[in-house]
């Protein structure tokens, strides 16, 4: 066997901590709306979103352990999202992480109850922690969450099925629906630590909106050439619903390169920080060459 | 015509203040979905958890424009669950404040966005608002707002329905599903002013406990008693559902008995504010009185 690189030890790491902090911020809730939630968060999610909340962190010399409350947050918020996206009012998807959705296992208005209350339990973990400013930090997960951002994005999203978008729509679009939390993880991981200039949170959000991106490229190419079973959702399923996505405007081999293009803008926004960056750097590398 | 009762300008200026506040909070939600916000908001709502705040306020001395944040927040936090309440998936409800309900004017996809993009409004308001200890504030909203208050108190209704509840069963299902929103704008608005006492704050939860299940009651006896005119929502509903109430549980005249009992004991807890307590005390009178 091999030994693990720093950045597989890092990432086992911090995987294991918002695991840990998701637990913790999800056991006390009760009865089956309890299970549901729990159920919706638990079980094969990638923490992309808490990962580039630790990684952001770091740039600013915080501690992990204060990045928990908002990494949990962030990723509770994304949970309650696929909860909705799935029901059969939205996208009706019966498979995510390769389990039956949660409707599909709960019924659908304790779906519907369980997304619900996730969202209010990611405001009341990120109220709950230690980092400075924390009115400031809901404010700012509030934007990302909301009608210009991930909910707006979605509500674009339903609009333009069975539609041709411009490239630059299907930009704006995934800029909200799923660039918005992205970069909101940045952002609140960043803030975590030392006070970063306006120079270095421009240069962050520049590197949140690339990856951003760059992760829902990668996504739509993965939806055209994963499996079900690789992906642990349904593929396929963008063309079936009449989906505009970056594939079906570019082609494969176009929106391939447009996925490396954004890792490489990504890598550029991070050289002010030299060496503390380096966790930003890889997990965009990752972002763009995962398979699932 | 006869002159303003000082109750009638009270409540007129504040509901003024709050219709302001909604606008100020909502006019900015862009596209369909902010529209189908402001649908979801605007138009007929009693406003009675903002009033409650407003009034909580005057008893810890704050000024009424502090008040503004949390009141437009539990008010968008109760708009939010209408939405989703109405639902198909929930109690597939079609009038509500004598108008088509969220999901009848913009499709069920538009209308669990709107409500999702209103609870995410509903802490950005409040984040963004000018009471000391924001964040404590919003992890007070998120208790009473997720699983352990509103979210799952609607759950056990849903899974109460058909079923027969004991009194306490039903007390605490409501205790949750409308009472904790209600409690909280007590609390929400009694934080914008000086510091209350532990007793003071032990007396004013008091209050809202008794006022809030006094306020489920008198909808379980204007369920039956009232019209759906009269209501601007679907009247006979909960028989119809074969939903457990106060009136099938207690029946009419002691269900009538209990909400009269309810407000004695909202009245006595607020006797050691005195006349700082004067809209409080004719918050919960209304309460009981309403027909509507």
């Amino acid at each position: 066997m091999h030994s693990e690189l720093p950045w597989e030890v890092w990432s086992r790491e911090r995987q294991q901590r918002i695991e840990d902090a998701l637990d913790r911020a999800l056991a006390g809730e009760p009865g089956r709306l309890g299970e549901a939630m729990r159920y919706a968060t638990h079980g094969g999610g990638k923490r992309i979103r808490p990962l580039l909340a630790y990684a952001a962190g770091e740039v600013a010399g915080a501690d992990p352990a204060r990045v928990d409350a908002p990494a949990a947050a962030v990723e509770l918020i994304h949970a309650y999202s696929l909860a909705h996206d799935d029901l059969p009012a939205m996208d009706n998807d019966s498979l995510r992480r390769g389990k039956p959705t949660c409707h599909v296992a709960f019924g659908e208005a304790l779906a519907l109850l369980a997304g619900d209350a996730l969202q209010a339990r990611a405001f009341g973990v990120l109220a709950s922690g230690t980092m400075h400013a924390v009115g400031e930090a809901c404010a700012l997960l509030a934007r990302a969450a909301g009608a210009a951002g991930m909910a707006g994005g979605q509500a674009i999203d339903l609009a333009s099925t069975g539609t041709t978008l411009a490239l630059s729509e299907l930009t704006t679009m995934h800029r909200m629906k799923t660039g918005a939390l992205i970069a909101a993880s940045v952002q609140l991981g960043a803030r975590c630590g030392n006070p970063l200039s306006a120079t270095q949170t421009t240069a962050l959000d520049l590197y949140a909106s690339a990856a951003g991106l760059a992760f829902q490229v990668v996504d739509d190419l993965l939806d055209v050439e994963g499996s079900s079973e690789s992906l642990g959702k349904t593929s396929g399923k963008d063309a079936a619903d009449g989906k505009p996505t970056f594939v079906s405007l570019l082609g494969l081999a176009e929106a391939r390169r447009h996925a490396v293009a954004l890792r490489a803008e990504a890598h550029d926004a991070l050289v002010p920080f030299g060496a503390a960056a380096r966790r930003l750097h890889e997990l965009v590398d990752w972002i763009v060459t995962r398979t699932r």
